[in-house]
Formats: structure tokens, C-alpha cells, sequence
């Protein structure tokens, strides 16, 4: 490994400037008018796999191209598929960043860019893995595929339907994912589960148009209080979700597992203190980690009635809306729990507003055996670049594709976060430590000698 | 009179022609960028006064002036004071103006344009009353005084300020305003009582930022869900108000007025039909009349917080926020319910997040006598021009300010309504009736002799 070593401590620099040029790229798979910079974020990681002669292509979708690309084979070496996203969330509020979301810029250690740990930084991380191999070695140790898609903030919908129709293709031993983070700073993880999700929009409308709110205030349903009620009610003040049977099937801890995440090092003070709340919140009876881990939850991801300008005016408005997602556990079903949402909201929803409810997007959580091999193999490679064997752990977020990977392909999620808790996923000011970027390329390049053993 | 009808019938195209003029001048009072158009239009209606020979004036205030006019003297006639605001709402939601909203458009004999009723549209007629006495008969047969706000539909601030030190200039025997509506086509009113108002912003802030919903929700709480939580606590299940103390100051309805609001001509089911809802809604116990009129209320007049743009964003949002506003009656204090108001958010709000009121501006309610002589002349005025009798009602909005004439100058006001109430004041496509315009004009001539009486 040392001529690899070597290799990637001359080529640091360089790595993080093309990391930037890939940042610099505005691929907002939710935003329809950035359809070009996503074909654009497609075909600059293509480039990248051509110049290691990986044969590599954009496979079109109704959205944004999936980028596929294949290492030169390696005759009776088992075969691993990175997977990882290009595409990246919106960066509203821009007002709140301290240097532009699409300039990327290096301040206290950090690259501070939308995307610079979820998943551009993290995933380009086994890019860089590999082409030290392939540079140095003229071979990787394993047979490689990845597999980037364009969608994963919105629905993943073109990849699920190549992995319908191609699992083939993909045939592997397993799948290593970058999309997470560490546990704390210094402290490695390896994550064995995800919450699911479940993401709606609810439409609430009242009058043909907004009204005087002093003129017909009292006698007309105002949609805004009717969207708060409904909404309200949907979580009690236990912090338990109201919706019937949600609870039915959720897989309870074990005591041991609890002991397990009651061992790791977490200061629930300074957590919420880091965050700047006054103090914690939600479901009674559990822990912050494990309301975060293991948990259900109803968030409100986006609230709108009215008029929202400056001062005020006394308008009854016509409608208001939500977006608003519930995280699943195992074994919690999205599809059972639609229908009963619809229920609940048919109960708390005055007659005299009408409602619409959108689903978005949704997946099962994902739960895998800490004691595989490719774990152990994996744990080796962390302890080499990092200096300390990863922590056990499971993550609140959700990788809906993970899922489908263990159905379509059969094979183990190998879930190596990166990225660190306050890197500001999906907010303002996201950032990626550039240490870990590159111990994360020393971790990958390690992993697939680890993996032929 | 004959000779002021034909003056009116000759010149009513050009009235409505600078009517139009008028209504083109944008002068949002809540938008600050609009600063240089308040003033425009407050010069053109001073214009309008100086060409009757009216002293007329720019009164500045902290905010858009006062236009303050006096019409020559008549001695020994009483004195009757106009007010009326040449300010308007703002115009959002832009998309759902047929025609623009400063585009004054002719279409179904109505004119439509944003300030058509509320209430450039309305205070014009008492203008060209005016204008047709001075010009056919070379006098007014009472003495006027104009004054004319840029801040109604904002606060009213510098008009207070103004009532409170120049009350003396000010001094007459009533106030008259027209900028509320007829009871229905074809029935005309007069207003004896108007409901108050306290309106407010609320700021729910949690995180230093926003957050990934699946990392930290289930352990943070959400400030969108902490809001719909206090929101939707604020009122119940039977439209009552939750805040302490709220109904105890509330002037019940006399069996005798109840009859009366009942034995107006009104079809509760066309009346919800034509604002286009299922049904009524409101406080249990009361018709739809009294809850518009008589009974006080609670309305969101928009609604805030995390990602509203396209698609799906997983984020708990840092901070939640909320405009709204309770109706009030006589004899409810609005800054007895302010202090209510604090202690039952703060009950509602978890401790998990931080909050924020903002008072943006009140009024108690009003309530005159709908017996005096002032009421039998206008209701003769306006019998002559509308052809029938008017209907003794009052109305659910608020014009704070008449509360302060009642209280400064001790003089009743006389709130002449010549719009319709599916105008859409405050909303998209407001509209004035040409008809209403002229027959406006006409009552308003009137008027004036009849109050010399």
C-alpha cells in the first residue's frame, strides 16, 4: 500500500480542485429548470471513469441520467458497486449562507459547498480510491461497478426501474455507500440500519378566492387554521404519531441493542447545545439517539398560507399547504401507513375545507447483520485510515435505494459515512471535512484489497 | 336638485375616467418600496381638491401623508367631516388577477382594480358629490372638511397622531365614511357598528439552522410543528377562543337585535355557494350573520416555515412563523387580550423551541346609535338615490380609526357602504359597480343638503 500512499498524498491537492469543479455544478434534482446542469454533473463523472478505462455510460431516464460504469475485469476477484448520488438539494434559504452554495470554498478545514458531503465529497471519495489502484497498480484488487444516480433527493424512480430491469448487470458481492456520517469527529462509524420514509404534501383549500378575514372572518372556514389543526393532530404531545395501527409493527429494541447505543459516546447536553436548542424533544420513554435511530417520527418539512410579505394583511386565504414526512422503523410499511394517514386526516379535517393529499416519495427502513464479513472487512480498512475501528451504528436518515439493492441484488449494504453530524445536509452552509475526504480515499483504496481476502 | 342630477348624468364618464386615473397609481401602504407612489397619489387627490376651490393640504407624517382639505365656508350650516384612505392592500396573489391590478378594466358593469371599493373608488364619490355643488350651484350647502390616510390598510398611525393634536381643527357634527359594503345587490345599508381588531405575527424558532429531517428529527423539535401546535390551540373544536379572560368583556346580542340581524333578507347556503366552500363553519351557537358581525374570531392571515418551492426537501426547518389576527366586539380591549394572548402561548409552546410576538396594530370594536338624526338624513340620501329605504346593519371589519373620531371630535360617524360584499377587497380581481359609483355620487350630493336640516 505504501506506492499508493504516496500516490495520494502528491495527488491531495489536485483531488480536492476537481471535487470543487464538481460542486461548482448546480445539479438540483428537485429545481425542473436545472435539468441541464444535471446531464452536466453526469457527464463530468463519466469523464472521470473514462480516463481510469472504466467502461462508463449515461443510462437516460425519465429524469436525470443514471452514470454506469464498469472496471477493467479482474478474472476471479469478487465484484463490489459503489453507489452514490450526483444530484443535490435545494439550497434555499441562500440568504443564510456565508459564501455562496455553488462556490465552493475552503474555510477552517472545511470545503463549505451544497453537495460537499451529500454525496458529491463523500462519493467521489472511491472515485480517487480507485484511480490510485489503477494508476499505480494498473489493476484494482476486486472488480468494480458504480452506479450514480441523478434523483436520490426526489424518488430514485430511474434507478429502481434499471435495477428491475438490469439487477443482472449489477450482480455483486456488495454494495459500499458514502451518504453518511461518522459518529462524532475522530470517532468512525459503520451504519448496519436507516429509518425509512414516507413523504406527503396536503393541499387544504376554502374559499374560489382569498377573502376579507374581518368581512367574512367567523362564518367561512379559514384553511390556514384548518391545516393547523389537521397537522397538530397528527402527533400528540407525547410525541406520538396519532395515526391508527401506525405503531402496529414497529420492531422494538432489544435490550442489548439498547445497551449497545446507551454505551456511545454522546453528551445529549452538548448535542442540543450544538444545535442551539434549549433542550430536547419528542417521543416520551427514549433516549435522543434512539428517538433519532430507531424511532418514528412526523416532521413538517415545509408550511404555506396566506401572505407571507412585509407587514400585514387581513386576508382569509383560500388554501394553505404542507409538506410533511414520517421516518419509519423497521418494519413499518408506507404503503399500510398511507392509508391510514388518509383516515386521520378525514377525521381532523373540518367538513367545511376540502382536502388533497400527495405522496411524494416513501421506502421501507433497512436493517443488516453487523456480522458479515464484508463488515469486518470494511472495519479493517477504517482502522488503517483513520486510526481507530469504526463504531457500530444506525442512522436516522433515509437511503430509500438501500432497500431495493438488498431485494434486487441480494447483497449487504456496506453503509461508510464520511461526513460528519454538523457537515449541514440539506441546510445552509454544507460542508465536508477535508480530512475526511481524504482519509475516506485511503479507507476506499484500502477496502478493495480488504475485500479479495 | 335637478340641476346637480343633470350635472351628474353629463359628466359621469369623465368621473369614472379619473377614477381610473387614480386607481392606476399603485400606493401600497404595507410594501416601503412604494414610498414615491403614496405621495402621487396623494397629490392627485389634492389636486382634485384645489380645482373646487378647497383649501387644501399634504399633511406629512412619519409614514405617507394626510390629504386634509376644507371646503369654502358656509356660515351658520353644519359641519361634516369625510374620511376615507387612499391606500390599498397589497395585490398578491398577482396570478390570480384576471386583468392587472393596477390596469383599471371595465367588464360586466363593474370596474375592476385593486383600491376599486376599498376604497379610492368609494371616498371619490364623496369628491364629485362635492364637485357638482360647487360647480352648479357656486356652494356647498354644509361646510366639508376632507380627510384623506395613506396608512389605513397599515396602522393608521399618523392619522392618530394627527386626531390627538389637532382634534380642534377637525371639530363637526359627524364623520362620514363609505368604505363598506351595501347589505346585498340592491339593498342598500348603513353600518352602526363595526367589529375591532389585534393583529399579530408569531416567530417559532428552534435550530441554529435548518436541519436533515432524518438525522435529527424525532429528537429536535420542529418549529413548523411547535407552531401548528399553539396555532391550533388558540382556538377549539367549537370556534371558541382559548386565551383566558377573552370572552369575559364580550357584549352578548339583545333578543331584540338578534331578531333583527334575522330578519334580514339572507340565504345562508347561496351565501357559502357563491364563496364557493361546502358549508358554514364557526363559533357553535351563533348564525352566520352574528359570527361575521357580532362575535369575535380567530384567523390566520398567513403561514410560513421551511422548503415550499417544487418537489420534496427533507429538512426540519430552523424557524416557523404565522400572521394573524382576532376579530373583536364591543366592549373586548385589545390590549387586555395582548396580555392573554402571551400567557396562552406560552402555555402551548413546548419548551423546546423558542417564540416571538409581534403586535402589528388593534382597535376595539364600534357600535353606534342607530337612532340619530344624522342616520335619518343619510337614510333619506340615500333612499332618493338608490331607490329604497337602507337596512340598519353592521359590519365584521374594522376601521380603526372611527373609534378615535367617536373618541376625539365626539362626533357619530356615518358609515355609508356603497359596495358590494363579493367586491374582493383584500383579494385578486377587486371590483366597484359602476352602477354603485354613480349612485354613490348621487346619495352623496344628496346628502349634503339633507344634513343641512
Amino acid at each position: 500500500m505504501s506506492a499508493i500512499n504516496q500516490y495520494l498524498t502528491t495527488h491531495a491537492e489536485r483531488f480536492e480542485e476537481e471535487l470543487c469543479e464538481f460542486l461548482r455544478i448546480p445539479s438540483i434534482s428537485a429545481d425542473p429548470s436545472r435539468a441541464a446542469d444535471m446531464v452536466r454533473a453526469a457527464d463530468w463523472l463519466t469523464d472521470q471513469f473514462r480516463r481510469l478505462r472504466f467502461v462508463a455510460e449515461l443510462i437516460p431516464t425519465a429524469g436525470p441520467p443514471l452514470v454506469y460504469a464498469e472496471s477493467p475485469n479482474v478474472p476471479g476477484a469478487p465484484t463490489a458497486l459503489v453507489y452514490g448520488h450526483y444530484d443535490v438539494q435545494p439550497p434555499d434559504p441562500l440568504g443564510a449562507w456565508v459564501t455562496p452554495p455553488f462556490e465552493p470554498t475552503r474555510r477552517d478545514g472545511n470545503l463549505y459547498a451544497r453537495g460537499a458531503t451529500d454525496d458529491k465529497g463523500q462519493l467521489f471519495t472511491h472515485v480517487k480510491g480507485a484511480e490510485a489502484w489503477i494508476t499505480v497498480e494498473g489493476r484494482l484488487p476486486i472488480n468494480l461497478k458504480f452506479l450514480i444516480e441523478g434523483e436520490e433527493e426526489v424518488s430514485s424512480g430511474g434507478l429502481e426501474r434499471f435495477l428491475v430491469e438490469h439487477a443482472d448487470r449489477l450482480a455483486c458481492q456488495c454494495v459500499v455507500i458514502s451518504d453518511s456520517s461518522q459518529f462524532a469527529p475522530g470517532v468512525p462509524a459503520i451504519t448496519y440500519g436507516l429509518r425509512g420514509i414516507a413523504y406527503y404534501e396536503l393541499h387544504v383549500t376554502g374559499p374560489r378566492q382569498d377573502l376579507h378575514s374581518g368581512v367574512f372572518g367567523g362564518a367561512v372556514m379559514n384553511p390556514a387554521n384548518a391545516l393547523t389543526q389537521i397537522l397538530s393532530g397528527l402527533i400528540d404531545r407525547q410525541g406520538r404519531v396519532t395515526i391508527p395501527e401506525f405503531y402496529d409493527d414497529v420492531l422494538e429494541l432489544s435490550a442489548k441493542e439498547r445497551d449497545g447505543l446507551a454505551s456511545l459516546p454522546f453528551d445529549e447536553k452538548q448535542f442540543f447545545d450544538q444545535i442551539g436548542v434549549p433542550c430536547g424533544a419528542g417521543e416520551a420513554g427514549f433516549t435522543a439517539i434512539e428517538r433519532r435511530w430507531v424511532r418514528p417520527t412526523f416532521d413538517i418539512n415545509g408550511l404555506w398560507g396566506g401572505y407571507q410579505g412585509e407587514g400585514s394583511k387581513t386576508v382569509l386565504p383560500a388554501m394553505a399547504g404542507a409538506k410533511f414526512s414520517f421516518r419509519l422503523v423497521p418494519h413499518q410499511d408506507p404503503v399500510k401507513i398511507k392509508a391510514g394517514l388518509e383516515r386521520r386526516i378525514a377525521e381532523l379535517c373540518p367538513p367545511s375545507v376540502r382536502w388533497r393529499l400527495i405522496y411524494h416519495h416513501g421506502a421501507p427502513a433497512v436493517l443488516t447483520s453487523p456480522d458479515s464479513p464484508q463488515i469486518e472487512a470494511a472495519s479493517r480498512a477504517i482502522d488503517y485510515a483513520f486510526g481507530r475501528r469504526p463504531v457500530l451504528i444506525r442512522d436516522g436518515g433515509s437511503i430509500p435505494i438501500v432497500t431495493e439493492f438488498q431485494q434486487r441484488l441480494g447483497a449487504p449494504a456496506l453503509l461508510l459515512g464520511w461526513g460528519q453530524e454538523d457537515d449541514g445536509a440539506h441546510g445552509p452552509n454544507e460542508k465536508f471535512c477535508l480530512a475526511d475526504f481524504h482519509r475516506g480515499i485511503q479507507a476506499s483504496a484500502r477496502l478493495w484489497e480488504e475485500l479479495r481476502k
